[in-house]
């Protein structure tokens, strides 16, 4: 699980790398990330996985059996690959804090570094930010939507592969879930662990009723009952009896909630929240999932449906509605001159920038201005110093700090971006004069 | 990388193997993996996974740090966590062979093992075969729509995660690629690499001109030179004149093709495909790419478009239009009794089963059956035993094999299933009367 892969790469990166080693072009070149366009669905994102990405780039390494292989290609002239045999990044990185939001054409991390050892960082940084990116916004809009309600992760089935499953995890908690049903996540992040019990366990057992009491036996800290197998209502009546069953016993052993995970969740929550509180089970919170997203959640939120919590598993760890952006590194200075890409519909914002972020009395965030990091503007410069020579600047914060940061941050955006449709106007983004300026004397350049 | 990350699962796996531990309830369970509907804009899907499954459930050991961190939970006795220490998987999978087209409602996977075994792999094993199949299936549908042309994914960068750039570069290839340009997924699984040069190459150097002789002649067995970063005509132009210059010198450096990656592609490859025919340049290639997806290709393919190879990122590597199959592991029977479940939408098909696919006079395929295993149907059975007592029955196949296997399995599909476009009719799927019986009765029986 260690996160310096290095060949997990694109081929390219290594024969422009070679190309730069044989050609002895070394001086540093400034790539910046960013995303061109917000999906339709999204008024605004999450920045996330820096912690990762400057890990990846502190520990990138070329080993032994990684040079043989490349070696056996037939691409790479020996020279190269025992440059490559010592090769350490020691570049600078600037970036976003993790958790803050962030709108089209910002960049959101800056790498300054030998172009080599930049051009080698491309593939992974967008692999390990945009992942993490996807999922806190995702996770973010679901937390609007469910206001003081308990959100919980339960994709790992469905999340691609392994790594997704733990970073989404992650990256969940950092957009305002409260929990994971992953218990890797748990041990590596600390995040509070959630879990129910599967249909297979009702299933196995002669009766439901002989299956709740088991489960409940086992369960020393507060069981929660999966009450849809065959019939939710009975079964509400069930979980009620034997929830009664034991507190006359008294002990720890007690019924912490119910869950219902398919069917008419409106209409079930209502009527198993009336069994409950009829049978004098008012402590008993109920937990949905299947299916949802932030808009089934926001519907059942703005319902009064009484759900305590929520169960989000596929439609968050592959963020179903939009699982990529259209994110990019894109070198925009190399040997000190600003460069700038031109393909149709992908030009870039040429040279080194900055973001900067003004903001109304109540801290609330009015506008963004995408500028040179030469530039003087008001409002707060967003993209600070994190990494130097290589080496971190300081250790990785506590994911519960990310986590508050994010939820203030969110909380600060304009109302209209903040809902879950479309927001009707344009991203409160502009790119300075000075910015423009520079584009356009590029491009009277001629190449 | 190793796949045993033995705390990749849900927490309430552990929670039931706890419980079954504890009520020592350890009869043979049989759970299934199948896909409850297929997404709209599928008309079949593509087994892939299985190599991965097997190794993970081969491999699956709990370590001391794992069994420490359970501990801290305070959640699991520690007769169970014991129990865990010595755990090794003994059960028996039957799978379909990786590369087999399938529908709705079969099985393409079955794991028969005691009880706490068989639900401690679902989470992960979902996880690994899930996702392999919705990239497998992905890239069957780009491989229909391209023809004899090259398809080469590209698509690292915007996979989720490491393991998911990895894997889908494995499926992708299952599925009817030719190439990848992630450098780990040629070492692991032998994949053809593939690789142009990004615009930071053409950006980073004074002139386009400069770049393109640069990267030529640090490439020695044929370049791609990326020819849209600022007027594509006149780099076509450019990349002829390079062509016949490298020609005149001899040696084996040399122009092999050209890639455009935005813009109005079909305008821009008919427009270079001219320029390098009217130059003499007949043998240089064209390669396309820029979010490319299958009805892209297929639209320039059917537009008789002059493109040689395809590199598909983003829509292969997160399979955008469906990122998520309705993939489920259900229980279906416990010693030695079917067993179902009926929630609402989610009911299964009970039993133990055995997918019949009967073809016609020319081995294409005309209907599958879903019958429970001890039927005697006509057709192939497609299940077949491929674990036994926690060992592979068999090394794993050849991803050559695998490939050449898929691609005349998706030919033989019925025409109609093989248009991107949603297919008319239904699947070609039946339910035996012997399986429909079963679920009535057992649906008869009280709980």
């Amino acid at each position: 699980m260690s996160l310096a892969r290095p060949l997990l790469l694109d081929l390219y990166q290594l024969t422009m790398a070679q190309a730069y080693f044989e050609l002895g072009m070394d001086d540093l070149a400034s790539f910046e990330l960013f995303v061109r366009s917000l999906p339709r669905v999204r008024n605004f994102l999450v920045a996330a996985g820096l912690a990762q990405a400057l890990e990846y780039l502190e520990g990138l390494r070329f080993g032994p059996e990684e040079i043989d292989y490349l070696a056996s290609l037939g691409k790479f002239s020996s020279a190269f690959l025992e440059h490559l045999r010592g090769f350490r990044f020691s570049g600078s990185v600037h970036a976003m804090p993790e958790g803050t939001p962030f709108f089209a054409q910002e960049p959101i991390l800056r790498v300054t570094a030998p172009i080599l050892e930049a051009q080698l960082a491309e593939s992974r940084i967008l692999n390990i930010v945009h992942f993490q990116t996807v999922i806190a916004t995702k996770a973010a809009r679901c937390a609007l939507a469910a206001g003081d309600r308990q959100l919980v992760d339960f994709g790992l089935r469905r999340a691609h592969e392994a790594d997704a499953g733990l970073y989404a995890a992650r990256a969940a908690f950092i957009g305002g879930f409260h929990g994971t049903a992953t218990v890797e996540a748990g041990r590596r992040f600390g995040i509070a662990l959630s879990g129910t019990m599967a249909h297979s366990f009702i299933e196995a057992h002669q009766s439901e009723e002989g299956a709740f009491r088991d489960f409940a036996a086992s369960y020393p800290s507060g069981a929660t009952l999966l009450i849809d197998t065959y019939d939710t209502e009975r079964a509400a009546r069930r979980a009620a009896a034997l929830a009664h069953e034991l507190r006359k016993r008294g002990g720890s052993h007690q019924i912490r909630a119910v869950r219902i995970d398919s069917g008419d969740l409106a209409k079930a929550c209502r009527a198993v929240r009336g069994i409950l509180d009829a049978l004098n089970c008012r402590d008993i919170e109920i937990v949905v999932s299947g299916g949802l997203d932030e808009h089934s959640i926001e519907a059942l939120v703005s319902g009064a449906v009484p759900v305590d919590a929520f169960g989000i598993g596929t439609a968050l760890d592959v963020s179903a509605d939009a699982p990529a952006l259209d994110m990019a590194y894109k070198l925009e200075e190399y040997a000190g001159k600003a460069r700038r890409k031109r393909s149709p519909g992908k030009a870039t914002w040429p040279g080194v920038k900055q973001v900067f972020r003004e903001r109304g009395p109540e801290r609330e965030i009015v506008r963004d201005r995408v500028a040179l990091a030469t530039e003087v503007c008001p409002g707060e410069a967003l993209l600070a110093e994190v990494m130097l020579e290589g080496r971190r600047l300081a250790p990785p914060l506590p994911l519960e700090q990310i986590r508050a940061y994010c939820l203030r941050e969110v909380c600060a955006l304009p109302r209209e971006l903040k809902k879950l449709e479309q927001a009707s106007g344009a991203e409160p983004v502009q790119i300075s004069a000075a910015l423009q300026a520079l584009a356009a004397r590029l491009d009277a350049e001629t190449n």
